[in-house]
């Protein structure tokens, strides 16, 4: 719990059942610092936000069911009516309001709807209420996601994270939001600072599907409460945890998988030679379906490897599942397939691609490819 | 039918069921040009094929089932020894032999069953049997692929194609063997010409997964028996013909698809603006999903445009499904879902994507994405 930041969530009817909007608020203003998506099609959340003059804020609405995206001037309009409702009602002012949406793209925002809900909202804000925040946030997402950590030491330091996958996940950002509290004294410029390095090395590692979406949003908010300043290695270690298993969870909870594939590429020459190799092995349809049928298909590895537009030598690569290795030199070794079903068979998987061509290495998450996928994403609006 | 170009096929035992090994005997040595995967892990065959010395060819030899990739040495030997056997068989020198091969990846090929089946291979060769052929060369295609044309005028050149998909389909090249026949007197210099463009606009437009196989070839052979000098414009729309009804077989009979997508984006300030565009849209798998399932999910289609590393104003894109426009200046225009889903029932989908800012324009054909790519390749070794 980070004191002084409360939290709630209620069913305004955006979405046909559950809770669909959720609202935070700082008892004082706070600075904070946001990451949003590298896709040139940007949600009216972004656009609204990166308008916004001013520095600390003291709300944040968060809407599941509608991404509030491709909306236009009016969907920008929108968010500044139910900032004004806002402010008027936590007595604070309109620009000291923050907005994040998610969901169904092109559709603008039923505003009677939620500023209906804001009485609601306000009256059940509470520092105990992050799990209704929490599920307020979820789209296709199966569980609520939120993780905590604190600095060590006497002078401790809280931090609180909370967000929502599952589909449209690719990092750079994951479809997804994620907002992280902390009561660590942190001035905006050093937010700004840590955010992107810690945001790459987390959720920047993570792929359900390469789909890069509309809506990706992250934030850090520092109330400043603890008092104590923690030193920068500590709290990034303490930031970077709680980023690192919201991550997790994010893919864990990626849609329709039945497993998740810790991917290790290593022995590179060069790390962005292992990530480009991660990434596009993380991203081919086939190595994830063989992974769904548990079958040690390495040839559909290698195979990706060498599509992935950077050197490779066939001849020295190998291959280990769950630390069996099935190929090396290029070539495949003996091993049992018997065996290898059931190593596949577990929830989490690991994958290792030795280049044997130098000492970097890159590793990230992906998951498996699977019927229920196609279930939820040939249906997803209706 | 090319004169002087006999086939046959025949059931070896790569496969548990069906034909797997194919040949193809020309009557005189005839000049060829061949294009293989971009991927850097390249099959036994490519690597034994570049190797080979000497110009002119006087047989192909085709198998399914098993890719020959990453085999190392050993698997380039083991076509060596073949090539000496059906040159022995066919009273032709060792170096006029070509391969192909198509199946699962890091297997040997059982060389002994191949040499075991010439025999009856080389008894059955006949002019009447490409259907024997391209039966042959099948994995996971559910129909065999032939297209021919002829250019027209008295002094005609026929044109005969055989291709087989149906995964791994991505373009540049497709997961594909392909193989084109002609009797126009074209030497290896002007084959060598005229093969990478026409492969670019043909196999080059085609896409079911992003996968690129490490075996994907296409090869054009010319018999030169017409006698006529075709010009190139007639003979180019001829080969042109065959290669793209060639890739259109190949990608309706994509994995599991149940309809392939025509996707033209234009309106771009260039024409690598609009391919990259189009490769983004075609290969995102919500994109696909929503297809299958009949959804007029048009902000899955900017969301993938939006993310294609390629300037994009989303606020002047206009979206069209059949015809019927669904977005224009990036915002939701009225229509009717319930028409929408009618006019997605049918098996083939024009999707226009219209950037409205230049007048270069790209356009491809993808599949959907379905539970039967997913129960295909969670299971297709076993």
């Amino acid at each position: 719990m980070i004191k002084g930041v409360r939290f709630s969530g209620i069913a305004s009817g955006i979405k046909a059942t559950g809770l669909d909007v959720g609202l935070v608020s700082f008892d004082e203003a706070v600075p904070f610092a946001a990451l949003y998506t590298a896709n040139k099609v940007k949600a009216a959340h972004i656009l609204y936000n990166e308008r916004r003059t001013g520095g600390k804020v003291r709300a944040l609405l968060v809407n599941s069911g509608c991404a509030n995206a491709c909306t236009g001037e009016d969907g920008i309009g929108d968010l500044a009516t139910i900032a004004s409702e806002v402010a008027g009602r936590l007595h604070i002012r309109e620009e000291e309001v923050l907005f994040a949406s998610t969901g169904v793209i092109g559709k603008r925002l039923p505003v009677d709807a939620v500023v209906a809900g804001l009485p609601g909202l306000v009256a059940r804000l509470s520092e105990e209420r992050l799990e209704d925040f929490a599920r307020a946030i979820m789209t296709t997402d199966t569980y609520p996601k939120i993780a905590r950590a604190a600095t060590s030491g006497p002078e401790g330091c809280s931090v609180e994270g909370v967000a929502k996958g599952a589909g449209m996940i690719n990092p750079l950002l994951a479809t997804m939001l994620a907002f992280v509290f902390t009561d660590c004294p942190l001035g905006p410029l050093r937010l700004a600072r840590l955010l992107p390095a810690l945001s790459r090395e987390t959720f920047g590692r993570i792929s359900v599907d390469g789909d890069t979406s509309t809506n990706d949003t992250v934030m850090v908010f520092s109330t400043g409460r603890s008092g104590a300043h923690a030193g920068t290695g500590l709290l990034k270690n303490a930031l970077g945890r709680v980023m690192r298993e919201l991550a997790l969870l994010i893919v864990r909870d990626g849609e329709g998988a039945t497993k998740v594939i810790h991917l290790i590429v290593r022995g590179a020459r060069q790390k962005r030679v292992a990530e480009a190799i991660a990434r596009r092995i993380a991203g081919s349809p086939l190595v994830k379906t063989a992974f769904f049928g548990c079958d040690p298909n390495w040839g559909r590895v290698i195979a990706a490897a060498g599509d992935a537009s950077v050197p490779l030598d066939p001849e020295k690569v190998e291959i280990a599942i769950q630390g069996e290795v099935l190929a090396r030199e290029g070539i495949e070794v003996p091993f049992s397939e018997e065996k290898l079903k059931g190593l596949m068979a577990g929830r989490e998987i690991e994958l290792v691609v030795d280049l044997h061509d130098g000492r970097a290495s890159y590793d990230m998450y992906t998951t498996d490819l699977t019927y229920d996928y196609i279930k939820i994403n040939a249906s997803y609006r209706s």
